[in-house]
């Protein structure tokens, strides 16, 4: 089911009443990029601790738009054995609902706007109808400035004399109109001030000039156009406080498929600042991604993207579970895929979850065992991390050992062949570029980092200020930042 | 005529045609936004020079997108005396051509978004098939990479080995992968690495998930796609070079309303770099908004915004251009309005510049006596500059006088009331906000200022590291910066 600004409002008791019956949700986005970082490999290196990881997309991956969110509630149907579903597309999008609320910017990526538009996505959709939101904070600013708006109106203090951090709009205006436009600026306040029959609304063209509208209205068109106003502003007063399907109080299981960035997204938007780093919140998350890269799977998948899992799962030793949706809901057909629109997305990912989740012996979810996929549960994908799977919510993350890791700085011509021929005597390495002056080097036995005197990085993080060329030193005890710094080529010989 | 990366290719001799038989041309721009600044009074400050203005602008204002841009042009035909226009629409969007080509990211203002989203803006038209472009920079670094990749893939060299910041596509790719994906990278050379018959692409999610897609395909259909791709890159390396009506060796003359945004954006995406100041380039530029707010128009026009300029130009003492459009050329219809469409604003610029030349008393465009208009020629209008009415690209901007300008700091608290009261011995006073913490107070006669030992300011950006609350004092022959900061009440006693 699509929903819009359009008809946000009355489909909110369908929206709460689906996920109240659910067993278990499925959620996925849809964003207007995903990294403004400087490239791919700087916020996804190999070697990332997922608190590293997770500060990176905090920085480089929340400026972008979540602009289409996909839910899809999956309720079992115990008598025939069946899952009943129903799927929502929301269209976001964060419209000024006055001059004084905030106006938000956000980031596209080309390739990212390009892939969706490839998809057919309706971009129309989301700018003319999308559905505005805010934050808890930024519901509580724009409570007051409207409260403080209301009263200055209402005679004490006059709306032309406010500085133009607390309040936008006027500080753009022409000094000898902004007494005038101050009061207009009070919409749904204006009838007292002027004739009845006189609508009065101040525009703003495209670059920002702003001129006065006066139009004749008759008393049924003012308070129609008012209470639109209104309208408008409950919607966006409500969005989140109201509907927020990770909010902890719902408990419900949320299924999502490398959902890391989804997760952040759906908290940064609707629900509040990112914290600094995941404080055991949200706990009911499981990741498909992650389930479909471990055992058993790890075996009998191969590979994990959401497409391909679907159709992996399609097949034996897998079955496909029973699911109908439920009445007056849009069906989705798997066969004829409709990829990237959310809500089929959050779909198939529900999809995979049971078929998955069956494997394991759980036939009715309602009897799931939670052992059984706990070894997963409240634990996010981690894209391109060598050696750790996941991000835990739940609990400390992995710390793998990484004696065998080397952090090597150069001159910014090098390339991965330099590299190659430098660490030759070593024989297989690999290479995870940091930038174009560093990177670390993996060696394939750790013992060999015992040669000569050069000893592994427990921090590289702290060393990255050392001169090149040169290999990180570190002794035991020391942080990489203690390590004096050596040449490289003793090492080798 | 709408112009898309469809038919981008096969509209180019039309478009060139156009503007070679011009008498002059009308441009007009849509953007993904105007300011990424903290609020707009302090993008516009009223007594910003117009280099703090036009720096300002470069850096709050290029990051977003022009994604439509509207060209003109108008053809005088003697024999009739009549206009013929034919009107362009570009829809403009930086689609990566490949992985390697440049990522572009620009910022979306979600009240700039919402208000063309009003007028029916078509942002799917823009997303889906909008033109790709490349500033000449952009255009020599891919040719480069190119040759590169091309002179690689003939033996010399591998691609997988190349540090991310020059290639960053493989910085991505894990490892392991790294050669083999560096070789399908080179498509259109793939033919020799892979059977004939056999077609491979590396794709991505939305999520940056990469997979390999091998699909069987014919010859005809393996030369298809390559053909494709090439021409795509073509389109991509030819936008800039050879179609841009702005270039200086056009010579043609450029008529835009409010034109500062458009004639930056132009430059900047299309062109080159944006100077550190306009360097008296691109002299053939008219601003319809100048002139309408010039005299001897100041007095017969009330609001200079396109729409109701247009419609005042209709009444006497102006009289409306005998204008007539190509053939083949879809026509506008003045009367039902499709304004904040690139091709119909910079048509109806046109018009409104026609109406207002006629007055000035040339009738026929193709006589069009330069010394007429040449108190606008080459002078962009300013917005919201209280003494400054125009950037001047063809000479020094004017200087007023400012003599009877304080700069005043104060605590954040304060509010424009608070001002007026502490200045209200001096009667009627203008204040410019500049942040929440100072302002200028613009007095109403100069002399006013001498008052006790209190000087003006000559360069007010120098003292705004002043402590507050003061207001800044600077004797002649000093700057602001060498001025010594004093109590303000003594200025009142």
């Amino acid at each position: 089911m699509e929903v819009t600004r359009t008809n946000f409002k009355d489909s909110l008791n369908t929206v709460y009443s689906a996920i109240e019956e659910a067993d278990f949700l499925a959620i996925d986005g849809e964003f207007s990029g995903i990294s403004d970082g400087p490239n791919v490999s700087a916020l996804t290196n190999g070697l990332d601790t997922p608190e590293e990881r997770y500060m990176k997309l905090k920085k480089h991956s929340m400026d972008f738009l979540l602009f289409q969110f996909g839910l899809c509630t999956f309720t079992y149907d115990q008598a025939e054995s069946k899952y009943v579903i129903k799927t929502f597309n929301f269209y976001i999008f964060p419209k000024p609902f006055n001059r004084t609320s905030p106006d938000t910017k956000f980031i596209c990526q080309s390739s990212s706007i390009d892939f969706l538009a490839s998809q057919g996505f309706d971009f129309n959709k989301v700018f003319r109808h999308g559905i505005p939101y805010l934050n808890q904070e930024e519901e509580v600013q724009l409570r007051e400035q409207y409260e403080e708006r209301r009263s200055q109106s209402n005679g004490s203090g006059n709306p032309s004399y406010i500085s133009p951090n607390s309040n936008k709009g006027p500080g753009s205006i022409p000094e000898e109109h902004r007494e005038y436009i101050g009061r207009v600026d009070n919409v749904g306040l204006i009838s007292y001030r002027f004739p009845k029959g006189l609508h009065v609304e101040t525009l703003e063209t495209e670059k920002k000039e702003r001129y006065i509208q006066i139009s004749k209205v008759d008393d049924e068109e003012r308070k129609r156009r008012e209470r639109q106003k209104q309208e408008r502003e409950q919607v966006t007063f409500r969005w989140d406080s109201s509907l927020f399907p990770l909010s902890p109080t719902q408990g419900k299981l949320v299924v999502g498929h490398n959902m890391l960035l989804d997760v952040m997204h759906t908290i940064h938007q609707f629900y509040c600042v990112l914290p600094e780093y995941f404080l055991y919140c949200f706990l009911r998350l499981l990741d498909t991604k992650l389930m479909a890269t471990t055992q058993p799977f790890k075996e009998l998948i191969n590979i994990t993207s959401l497409a391909e899992l679907q159709k992996q799962l399609k097949e034996s030793p897998f079955k496909s579970p029973k699911v109908v949706t439920a009445e007056g809901f849009p069906s989705y057909d798997t066969a004829q895929e409709q990829l990237h629109e959310a809500g089929y997305d959050a779909y198939i990912t529900g999809l995979c979850f049971i078929s998955m989740a069956n494997y394991l012996g759980t036939t009715i979810y309602t009897r799931y065992n939670a052992t059984l996929t706990s070894h997963v549960f409240a634990r996010l994908f981690l894209m391109r991390i060598i050696d750790i799977p996941y991000l835990n919510i739940s609990g400390p993350d992995l710390q793998p050992k990484r004696d065998h890791v080397l952090y090597v700085t150069f001159p910014k011509e090098w390339k991965t062949s330099d590299l190659y021929q430098l660490f030759s005597a070593f024989g297989n390495i690999q290479v995870s570029w940091i930038d174009d002056t560093s990177a670390f080097v993996s060696l394939s036995q750790t013992d060999q980092v015992q040669i000569g005197e050069y000893w592994p990085i427990h921090k590289p993080s702290l060393c990255r200020e050392l001169p090149y060329p040169d290999v990180c030193r570190v002794r035991p005890g020391q942080t990489a930042g203690q390590g004096e710094p050596g040449p490289l080529y003793p090492v080798l010989g």
